[in-house]
C-alpha cells in the first residue's frame, strides 16, 4: 500500500504532479467528446457510438492509452477531477479498452467506491443483505484481484455481516492498514494495478502472441454502476438479436433479477436461475414477465444492428424498472451464423455485399464444411497428432485396410488406424470414417488421400503405444484399446477420443451457397478441384469448381480387377505382352474418364498420366506374393526376386512419372486411348464437345515432353481415324523438379500449360520427403527454423521463387500458355494471393478447399487481404469511425 | 565400267571436260606450291612438310577437296596431264588425305599403272615372280577394292603365273571388258571409288559421329611406287624416334626386305620375317645389316622430331640401297608415352612448356593412375555394366562385406560383389581390390566409394544372373561362377572377365609429375581432394592436392569399436545418456582429425559434419538385431521396433545432414569438440597454427546456419578456454538443395564459405535418386532424353544455373566468402571450365581425379578448352601452318 495515496498528499510523487497538465487526463463520453478507438481503445469508442445512438449510457470516462501508460510507470492523473464527474458518492466499475479485445488485458473491477459510509446508505435503498454483500464483493476482489493478496485468506462461508467484519479484519491484518474508505486511494490502486499488468512480461508476450504490436496501449472505461438491485424491477443481462450458433434472428441472452453486470451469465445463480430474453417456451422469460423493458431492449438491439452494421451482444440492467445500457460487444458466433449474419446485413441494405464477403475469414468456413465433435462434449483423449484433415468422425477401430473392408461390409463405421498408410490401402481408406496413422506428417499418403476425400485424419500419432501387429493401442495409464473398440477422431483438433463423442452436422445451408456465389461474381482467378474419382467430381460439382485440376490416375488401379491385371502386366517381360495386359485394362480406364466427363459436363477436366513406381502395385508379405505367383503362374523365387529388383531406395525420386511413362511406352499410350475414346463417347452422349487436358507427370527435361506429346499425338490421330470424330485436347506439364521450374522456357515449348505439383516441389526444393519429415518438423517449427510447415503453408521464399521464374520463362516463350497451382497448397489463402500476385489463371485444391479457395480469392480481388478486412483497415486509418471499436471490443 | 574412259574420248560427258579449266585440278608437291590442310588435307600438307626438309618424298601430287568432291560427282579432272607429271610409264599409289585422320575415309590403292606390259618390263628388274605377284595384287585389289567384285572370285592358291591369268580372265567374265591397260582408265577408276566411298551415307555418318563436320571433305595424294623390291637392298618399314609404350627414345619399328608399303607390320612375312630397327638384340635389326640406311633414318627421325615438333612414324623404302621417304603420321602411342613425349620436346625446347601441356588430353592422365587390362589380353566377359571407377584388379569373387574380409585377412585379394553396397559394407570396401554391384548408377554408393578409394567399380551390372544369396553368377550358357573363383575387374571397359588377366602397372613417372608442376604454374582455379581417411588424405598428398574440399565423417564411425558406441546412442533416450555415448567416440574423432591435419601439414582440411540418418548405423538382418540386443541388453522386440520407426521412405530426403544436427545436438556438439581439441594438438606439435573448416550438411534455411554456429562457436570458446590457447576456424554452408541455391544470400550471412555439393544437388533439381537411377539412365542417355547422364556430366543448364545464382546471391551479400564445389564432378574437366568461369575459388575432388583437374584448370588459364589446344586452333585458322596436318594425318 506504499504511496497509496500519493495522489492525494502530494509527497515523493510531488514533482510528477506538475506534470499532469501535460496529459489530456481524462474524457467524459458525450456525443461531441473527441474520441478514437486509436487513442482510448475499442470499448471507450464503442460506448460513444452508443451515446450517440441514444441508448440509455450511465455516465462513462474513457482514459486514454498514454494516460494509462503513465500510471503504469507511476503518474497519477488528477483523480479528484475525475471522481468530480461521478458526483459526491461515487460507485464506479473500471473496465479496459484496448485496441483488440482479442489481445487479452485486465478484468474489470466493480463497485470501487465501496465503504463503510455507502454499505450503510445502500443498506436503506437495496437492503441490509444486498448492501453488505456488495460491500464483501469489492473487499474480495479489492484485495484479490488489485493488492494480489491470497485468495484463502479472503474465502469466506457466505455474504453475512459477520464475513463481512472478517474480510475487513483480515485485510487489515495483511496490509497493516485498514481498508481505504476513500473513493480516490480505490481508483488509485486499480488504475495502477489494471496499468501494471497490462505492462507485465508475460502479458504482454501473450497479446504479441496473438498478434499486438509491441507497443499497444490499454485505455480504460470508469463508468457508474447502475445496480440491478433494489425494488421494483431490478436486475441485469445480455441481450443479442441472433442465436449465435445458428444465427437465426430471435432475441437471445439472459436475464438475472437482483443482479450485476455480467452475473445472468457467470454469477451465483446464474444462468440456472435467469431469464430466458424472449418467450420461446424454454423457460421464464422476460418478455412474458417485463413486456415493456423487453419491447425496449428489442428496440435497442435493432437500432444497435443496423447502425453498428454488426450483430452485438447489449450489456444492460435494470434499476428500479429503468433501463441502462453498461455495454455492447460484437456478438461471439459460430461459422454458420456469422455467414448468415453477414448475409442477412448485406441483403436487409445495411452492409454492402462486398463488405459482407469481406467480413468472412476464408478459413472460417472449412467448419461448416465437416463434421465436428460437439464441443459441449467430455472428451477423454486417447491419441494426439497432427490434425492432417479436419472434421469428425466416430467409429470401431481398426488396423488393415482388409478389416476396414470387412467392417464395411457389414455396415459399421470403422476409424482405420495404420503405421502408415500406401497405395495398397486405398480401397480400405475409401470404406473408412476417418485414418489415423502413427507416422507422417501433413503431406503424408494418408494426409493427403484423406483431405481429399474428405476424410477426417489424423497423422504423426503419439502418446499411446500404438501395436498394428497385436491390434492394440495401449494408454500411459494401461489400458488398451482392441480392434472393434468404439473411438471418434477429430481431425480439427488433431485427437482421437475414447467412445462415441457426440457430434454436429456440417451445414451448408442458403446463406453459404449465397455467399460464395457473391464471391464468385468478384473473384479474378480460377478454383478447379484437384478429384480422382466420380465421388469426388460430384463433390467438387457440389462446391462449384470451376473444372477439375488434377486427376491422379493412379488410384484407379487398385480395384481388384484391375489390380490383378497391373502385376500382370508389370511381370510381362516384353512389350506385345504388355500391350496385352493393358488392352484388358482400357474400358475400365475408358469408363473412368468417361463419368468424370459426364459430372463435369464441358468443365476442363486435366488427367494426370500415370505417375506411381510400378513396385507400389506389387504385394509386399510373403503370404501375398505367394498368392500372386500361383496366379500368375510362376515360381514363388520369381515373384519374390522381381520385387526386390523393383525395390527402390528413394521411391519419391525413382522410376515413377514420365520415367515410367517414357521407359514402358505403353501405360501412356493405353491411357491416352482411353481418355481420347472417353472424349468422344461423351462428346456424342452429351452433345457438346469435351476438350480432354492431358499432364504429364515428374517432368525434368524438354526432351520428355516432346517424346510423350508425339506419342500421344499419334494415339489421338489413330483415335480420330477409327471413330471418325474430330476432338480437341491439350497437353501440358506438372511442374514438380526444380529442373522443370528453371527450364520452363523450353520446356513449354511443347505444353499448352503447366501446373505447379507443389508437394512435390516442396519436396525436392528442400531435398525433405513429406513422408519422413513428421519425426521433426514438429520441433524445426517450434525452435523456429522454418516459420512453418512447407508441406502445409507454401514456402514463398524458395520454392516461391521457382513458381514466378517458372511462370517467367514459359510465358516468355509462350505468352498464350496456361499456368496454375495443383499442389495440397492451392487451398490456402495465401497461396492463392501469391498465385494472383503472379498471374497465375488458376489454383487447384483438395474439393473440400474450394469454398475456402473461392472465397479468399474474392478478397483478393476486393483488395483485401486474407487476414483483414477493408473496413477494418479503414477504421484503423480514421479511427473516428465506429467499425474498429466495434469489432475489438 | 560404263563411260569409264570417258575422260579420254569425250562422248557424252564432253561438256563435263569443258568445265575442267574451272578447277584447280591438281598440285605437285614442291616446297614452295601454294597448299593447305584445309584445301589438301593433313597428309598432302604434311608430305610438302617433308619435301621443305629435304627428305627423299617421291613424286607426289594433292587432288583437293573441291576437285575430290567434283569427281564424286562425275566430273573427272584432266588426267592426261596428272599422269604426265609421273612420266611415261607411271606406278602409283593414292591414298587418302582428309583434315583429320581420325575421321576414316578409303584405304589406300597401290601400284595404280600395273599392266601386262608393265609386268613384263618389271620382270627384267625385279624378277619374274615379283612382278607377276605385284600385278595380281593389283588386279585384285582393283577388282575387290575399286569395282566391288565378289572377293570370292578373285582368290588364287599363289601368285604364279597361272593365277594371275585367271584372275584376268575372272575380271574379263565378270565384268565383259578385259583388264584395262591404260593407267589413265585405272586412275579414274580408282580416284572415282575412292571419291564416291567418301560421300556414301554410312561413311559420312561413321565420321559425323568422330566430329567431323557435315561439309568434311576428302582430299587424294597420289604418289610414284618407290618399290621395294629388285636388286641390291631392297624393302619397306616403318620407323620411330620412341617407344609407343613406354616413350624411351630408342629406334623403333620394323623393316621387311622385298616388300612394298607396310607389308613389314601387316604383309605376308611381316612382322615376323622383318628385322628390327635397332641392333638391341630382340632380333636381327638393319643397324647391324645396313648400317647406313639406319643412320639415314636416324637423322630423319631427329629431324621430323625437331622440324614437325612432334613424334613421328616414317614410311619408307629401300630401292637398291637407295632411300625414300613415302609419308610420315603422327605416332600413336599410349598415355605414358604421350606425357613423356611432351616434357622431352619441351625439355629440348622444341615446344614451349605450355604447348606440352595443352598437348595432353586431361582425362588421358587417369589412365596412368590406375593398372589396366593388357590390352593383349584374351577377354571373357562375364559381366558387363556402367564403368563407375577406372583400374583394374584380380581376385576371387566373394558375396559379402564380411567374406571380403575373411579374404583380406588370409591375405587374398578379393572381388566384392554386392546388390548395391550400404554404410554397413564400408569395411569389407575397404579391403576389397575391386566392388562389383548388380544395382545403381555412377553415383550409387559403391561408385563414389569406390572412386574415393581409387578401386575399380562396376555398377549395374548385367548379362548375367546374379544370386547374393546363393553366391553364384550364371552365365547365359549356364556356366556358374562361385564365391571362391578368380575373376578380374576391368573399372575402365565396366566389363569382369573370367580368370585372372594380365595387368599393366600404373606410371607416375617423372613426366608425369614435371608436367603437373607446370601446369600448377599456370592454372588459375584451386583444386582441392574430397578425403575421408588418412589415406585417402596421403593419396591427396601424393597428387598435390592444394588441400581437402570435403572430408566425410560418417565412414569413421563403422569401425567395430565405434559402430557399438554410435548404436548404444541411437538407442539412448534423453540428451545426457546420448552425451555420455558420444564421450567415448570424442577421442577417436579427435584422433582422426588430428591425423588429417598432420598428414595435410598446414593445408585446409575442410570436414563437413555427421550426414547420414542414424538408421544406417543398425542392423537389417534379424541376426545382427538379435545380437545388439544382447550387446544393449534389451529386448530383441525395441531392438526391432526401433529399427522400424527409424526407417524411412526416402532416406535421402530424411532425417539426415543439419535436420538431425538440430534435432540431436549432440553429434555435432562432439564433432566440433574433436576438431577443436584437434587443432589445438595439431598446432602445437606442428608448431605453425591449423585453421579448421567446419561444413553444415543438406541446409535450406538460414536459422540452421544460425543454430549450428551458435553451437559450434560455443563449442570452440570452451575448448579455448580449457585449452588456453587461441586458433581460428572457418564456418561454412554445404549447398545441396535447391532452396539453399536460392537463399545463398540469407544462408551466406553465418557462413565463411559455400561448397556445392552437386552430387545431392543434382539429385534434388531432377527429383532423381542416383541409387535408382541405374534402371533407366541407360536407356535414357542412349534416346537421348538427358543428353548426357547428370551424375557423371554436371546440367549446366539446371544445375548450373542454381550454382550461379548461388554464387551471385551469396558474394552479392558477402564479397569475400569463398565458394567452391566438391561434389563428384569437380574432377571434369567441363564442370572445372564452368566452376573458373564463374570465379569459384576452387573445385574439390576425388584424389585419384586431382592430376586430371589440375591439368584441365591449366588448359583454363591458357585459353584452350579441355577438348582443343590453341595450336590446333591456331592451324585450322591458318592452314599453312604444319601443326594441323601433323597431328591429323
Amino acid at each position: 500500500m506504499s504511496g497509496g495515496k500519493s495522489y492525494l498528499n502530494g509527497g515523493k510523487e510531488g514533482a510528477a504532479v506538475q506534470h499532469y497538465a501535460r496529459f489530456n487526463d481524462f474524457t467524459l463520453i458525450t456525443p461531441t467528446a473527441s474520441m478514437s478507438a486509436a487513442v482510448h481503445g475499442g470499448r471507450a469508442k464503442c460506448l460513444q457510438r452508443l451515446v450517440r445512438l441514444g441508448l440509455p449510457v450511465p455516465r462513462t470516462v474513457a482514459l486514454s492509452y498514454d494516460v494509462v501508460h503513465r500510471i503504469a510507470e507511476g503518474h497519477m492523473p488528477d483523480l479528484p477531477r475525475l471522481l468530480s464527474a461521478f458526483g459526491r458518492e461515487p460507485l464506479l466499475s473500471v473496465r479496459p479498452s484496448s485496441m483488440d479485445a482479442e489481445w487479452g488485458g485486465p478484468g474489470a473491477v466493480l463497485n470501487v467506491g465501496m465503504c463503510d459510509a455507502r454499505r450503510d446508505a445502500l443498506a436503506g435503498t437495496i437492503g441490509e443483505e444486498a448492501a453488505t454483500a456488495l460491500y464483501l464483493r469489492f473487499v474480495q476482489a479489492y484485495a484479490v484481484d488489485v493488492l494480489r493478496l491470497d485468495p484463502d485468506a479472503f474465502a469466506v462461508p457466505d455474504a453475512s455481516a459477520s464475513s463481512l467484519a472478517a474480510a475487513l479484519q483480515t485485510f487489515e491484518e495483511e496490509t497493516d492498514e485498514p481498508f481505504p474508505q476513500e473513493a480516490g486511494v480505490q481508483l488509485a490502486e486499480v488504475l495502477r494495478s489494471m496499468a501494471r499488468s497490462w505492462e507485465s512480461t508475460s502479458v504482454r508476450l501473450l497479446r504479441q502472441a496473438r498478434g499486438a504490436p509491441a507497443d499497444a496501449g490499454l485505455g480504460l472505461v470508469v463508468q457508474t454502476m447502475a445496480l440491478g438491485l433494489g425494488p421494483g424491477e431490478s436486475g441485469s443481462g445480455v441481450v443479442r438479436g441472433m442465436d449465435p450458433a445458428t444465427g437465426e434472428h430471435t432475441m437471445n441472452g439472459r436475464y438475472l433479477r437482483q443482479s450485476i453486470f455480467r452475473d445472468a451469465l457467470t454469477g451465483t445463480g446464474g444462468p440456472e436461475g435467469a431469464l430466458y430474453l424472449a418467450a420461446d417456451q424454454r423457460g421464464a422469460s422476460l418478455e412474458s414477465e417485463a413486456p415493456g423493458i423487453f419491447a425496449e431492449l428489442t428496440e435497442f438491439s435493432r437500432i444497435c444492428r443496423k447502425r453498428l452494421r454488426e450483430e452485438m451482444e447489449i450489456e444492460f440492467s435494470v434499476a428500479g424498472g429503468t433501463l441502462h445500457v453498461l455495454d455492447a460487444v460484437r456478438m461471439q458466433r459460430s461459422s454458420r451464423a456469422a455467414v448468415k449474419a453477414v448475409v442477412d446485413l448485406a441483403e436487409d441494405g445495411i452492409i454492402p455485399r462486398e463488405e459482407a464477403i469481406l467480413r468472412i475469414e476464408p478459413r472460417a468456413l472449412s467448419q461448416l464444411l465437416h463434421r465436428q465433435v460437439d464441443p459441449d462434449a467430455r472428451r477423454e483423449v486417447i491419441l494426439k497428432g497432427i490434425a492432417a484433415s479436419p472434421g469428425a468422425a466416430t467409429g470401431r477401430l481398426v488396423f488393415s485396410a482388409m478389416a476396414a473392408q470387412t467392417a464395411a461390409s457389414q455396415g459399421d463405421a470403422c476409424i482405420l488406424l495404420r503405421r502408415e498408410t500406401t497405395p495398397e490401402d486405398i480401397r480400405g481408406m475409401h470404406v473408412a470414417s476417418a485414418i489415423v496413422t502413427e507416422r507422417g506428417g501433413m503431406s503424408s499418403h494418408a494426409a493427403v488421400i484423406a483431405r481429399g476425400l474428405g476424410l477426417p485424419c489424423i497423422v504423426g500419432a503419439v502418446g499411446s503405444r500404438i501395436d498394428t501387429r497385436e491390434r492394440t493401442v495401449t494408454l500411459k495409464d494401461g489400458r488398451v484399446f482392441r480392434e472393434g473398440d468404439m473411438v471418434t477422431v477429430d481431425g480439427s483438433a488433431g485427437v482421437a477420443l475414447e467412445g462415441a463423442a457426440p457430434l454436429l452436422e456440417p451445414m451448408l445451408d442458403g446463406p453459404f451457397t449465397t455467399l460464395l456465389g457473391w464471391a464468385d461474381k468478384v473473384r479474378d482467378i480460377g478454383i478447379r478441384a484437384n478429384a480422382d474419382t466420380p465421388d469426388d467430381a460430384r463433390t467438387a460439382e457440389t462446391f462449384l469448381a470451376e473444372g477439375i485440376g488434377l486427376c491422379r490416375t493412379e488410384h484407379m488401379f487398385f480395384e481388384d480387377a484391375r489390380l490383378t491385371l497391373m502385376r500382370e502386366m508389370i511381370f510381362t517381360d516384353d512389350s506385345k505382352d504388355r500391350a496385352a495386359s493393358l488392352e484388358r485394362l482400357l474400358p475400365m480406364q475408358r469408363r473412368d474418364f468417361a463419368d468424370l466427363f459426364h459430372i463435369m459436363a464441358g468443365r476442363p477436366v486435366c488427367i494426370r498420366l500415370f505417375d506411381l513406381p510400378l513396385h507400389e502395385f506389387l504385394p509386399r508379405d510373403r503370404e501375398d506374393q505367394r498368392a500372386l505367383a500361383d496366379a500368375l503362374d510362376l515360381p514363388l523365387s520369381d515373384v519374390v526376386r522381381r520385387v526386390q529388383n523393383m525395390s527402390e531406395f528413394n521411391p519419391m525420386l525413382g522410376m515413377r512419372g514420365v520415367r515410367l511413362g517414357i521407359t514402358v511406352p505403353e501405360i501412356y499410350e493405353m491411357q491416352a486411348r482411353a481418355i481420347f475414346e472417353a472424349t468422344v463417347q461423351a462428346s456424342r452422349e452429351t452433345g457438346s464437345p469435351v476438350v480432354p487436358e492431358i499432364m504429364i507427370p515428374l517432368v525434368s527435361a524438354r526432351r520428355e515432353v516432346e517424346l510423350v506429346k508425339t506419342r500421344v499425338d499419334a494415339v489421338a490421330a489413330a483415335v480420330k481415324n477409327e471413330s471418325g470424330e474430330t476432338f480437341e485436347y491439350r497437353l501440358g506439364v506438372m511442374v514438380e523438379t526444380p529442373r522443370a521450374a528453371l527450364r520452363a522456357g523450353e520446356i513449354s515449348d511443347h505444353a499448352a500449360f503447366l501446373s505447379f505439383g507443389t508437394n512435390d516441389l516442396t519436396q525436392m526444393t528442400y531435398g525433405l520427403s513429406r513422408d519422413d519429415a513428421g519425426r521433426f518438423m514438429g520441433a524445426y517449427v517450434a525452435e523456429g527454423v522454418f516459420p512453418e510447415d512447407p508441406f502445409h503453408t507454401l514456402d514463398l521464399d524458395g520454392v516461391g521463387e521457382l513458381l514466378l521464374l517458372g511462370a517467367e520463362r514459359a510465358r516468355e516463350n509462350r505468352p498464350d500458355i496456361t499456368v496454375s497451382l495443383c499442389g495440397e497448397h492451392g487451398g490456402d489463402p495465401d497461396t492463392i494471393a501469391f498465385c494472383r500476385a503472379a498471374g497465375f489463371d488458376y489454383v487447384s485444391c483438395s474439393p473440400f478447399r474450394v469454398p475456402v479457395a473461392r472465397l479468399a480469392a474474392a478478397h483478393l480481388a476486393l483488395g483485401g487481404t486474407p487476414h483483414g478486412t477493408p473496413w477494418e483497415r479503414e477504421d484503423a486509418a480514421n479511427a473516428a469511425g465506429a467499425g474498429a471499436a466495434i469489432r475489438r471490443l
